[in-house]
């Protein structure tokens, strides 16, 4: 087992979706994914906060033995951000972005951060991602995630990012904005090209698709008939995986799809309720579960040669 | 092997992609359909066109061993559907629908087609794929197809059609407009609770899902990076699985998801060229290669019970 580094935004999200809302609960690409890597290796989170969070949030991180000496509690306001789904709940809208504390943030990695083998950069500005991987030493894994809104306003800061990384995530919406095409075999090809040995292109209920230069890994998504809220399902995704291959400690072909496999089923979690509730909670048995139907899913059995034969042939 | 009956339309399709465009090139849901299926089993076709009718599409489906002899040439035009895709090619848009000849079409089926144990009811109106199952005499097997068009102006006789198959094909847009809700999940189960024992939702580049009472199975699309013209895409799929499932001739849940898995490899070699170009043409080698490439995307290797204790856990 190896630690697992996660630096991102911790966030105060007022979010309504057709199935409720809440107000200044607690989110952030940080807070979701270091709580998923936490299930499988131990994980230091580096963010910021204003004096304004709650404390009890943060016992929420410990409770699940999460090193929280990157929090940098200063004076202000913690970011907040509001915003809505509509019907097909496929797309963020937002309200109000207020950076706040958020606004001059600049991580500073302790000596034990900077040796941290696995490094998860979650959605934050792609500067402060390249500050990050300028203060790591030597890791054996940097996995990144980002937005639409940073590949609109930042595409040549985060085409840095994305070259000096191992493992890219992004999303269907994402991977056709960057790459100005349709096709997402395409659009997968072209990520890959910029340096990545590894994309993961995630498809909210279509699943996920890994992409590296010599396979395509398709991955269903766990069948789920009510969702309460997307948010945070990339970022508990990503945390899963990275802190899955921190925990195996090897990056090989198979821990890969085996880390997707399970980013798949912990992002399954997270949408059934607001906040972090139902990610702070996941049971050992129901993951299990869950990998196993997503395992039955693709159960494929074989095909003859023989029953291929071209029948009508002339 | 047991003989496939496919019912539906022939059609001179008029199509504009951004790669390109025909005009009055043979189309229709039967024509494609039977392609498809040709290459598993004996199929015979049964449709309607008018004596504008080039008798060398007649010749390309006897080249293909198809039995014409349900095809009704009558006096007055063929069927011609004029439209177009835009970029991202996901959906149909209509300039012109001339039924023609199609507006009086009643198939009337022979004793042989009758008996026939494998059927196929393809993109028609439901009144006619209730007329064929009324002459039909306990088929082993019967799978529909339909559009939007139908679901927003014959749903209830639709729903008798769909309570009276074996297998209900949908797209995505379809199921959602049919059952009036987002999530694909519950539409599956809705369309479920009609009766059919086999949902087969088809979601373009997001593959494939099979649905039944006791398990979900997922396909992926095969990876294309150049679509030429997404025409007959469904058609081919649901030819082709029908057509295998009589090849095999034993409907068990093993094969249904070896049909399926036909289903979306077949359909990947239609949408490379306009009309039924590529359909005609599919090798037994190219055919196996992509059965293959579908497999290898959905290995996942196993995941060790104990590398999912929660590490974490307070």
């Amino acid at each position: 087992m190896a630690k697992a580094l996660v630096v991102g935004s911790v966030a105060l999200d007022s979010v309504e979706t057709p199935h409720g809302n809440v107000s200044a609960a607690l989110g952030g690409s940080a807070s979701y994914a270091s709580v998923a890597a936490s299930y499988f290796t131990d994980v230091s989170m580096v963010g910021v906060v204003g004096k304004d969070f709650d404390p009890g949030h943060i016992e929420k991180f410990r409770s699940r033995r999460i090193n929280m000496d990157g929090l940098q509690i200063v004076e202000g306001k913690t970011f907040h951000w509001s915003g809505y789904y509509q019907r097909e709940m496929n797309q963020a809208h937002t309200n109000t972005t207020e950076l706040n504390v958020f606004a001059d943030f600049r991580p500073k990695l302790t000596d034990a951060q900077r040796e941290m083998p696995f490094v998860f950069l979650a959605n934050i500005h792609p500067a402060l991602q390249l500050d990050v991987l300028n203060q790591v030493r030597n890791p054996k894994l940097v996995a990144i995630d980002t937005m639409n809104f940073w590949i609109e306003g930042q595409k040549q800061l985060l085409t840095e990012v994305i070259k000096r990384c191992d493992i890219l995530l992004v999303n269907e919406g994402e991977s056709r904005q960057y790459c100005e095409k349709v096709n997402l075999i395409e659009c997968g090809r072209e990520l890959l090209n910029l340096g990545p040995k590894t994309v993961v292109m995630k498809k909210g209920e279509h699943g996920a698709v890994l992409f590296q230069k010599d396979r395509m890994i398709f991955f269903p998504a766990f069948p789920l008939d009510k969702l309460k809220d997307p948010t945070g399902a990339g970022d508990t995704f990503a945390g899963a995986l990275v802190g899955y291959l921190a925990r195996l400690n090897e990056v090989n072909d198979d821990n890969l799809v085996r880390a997707v496999h399970i980013g798949t089923c912990m992002a399954s979690f997270v949408v059934e309720d607001f906040s972090l509730d139902r990610i702070l909670k996941v049971e050992k048995d129901e993951l299990l579960s869950r990998v196993h139907t997503v395992r039955q899913m693709v159960q494929l059995p074989d095909i003859e040669h023989k029953s291929v034969e071209d029948h009508g042939k002339p």
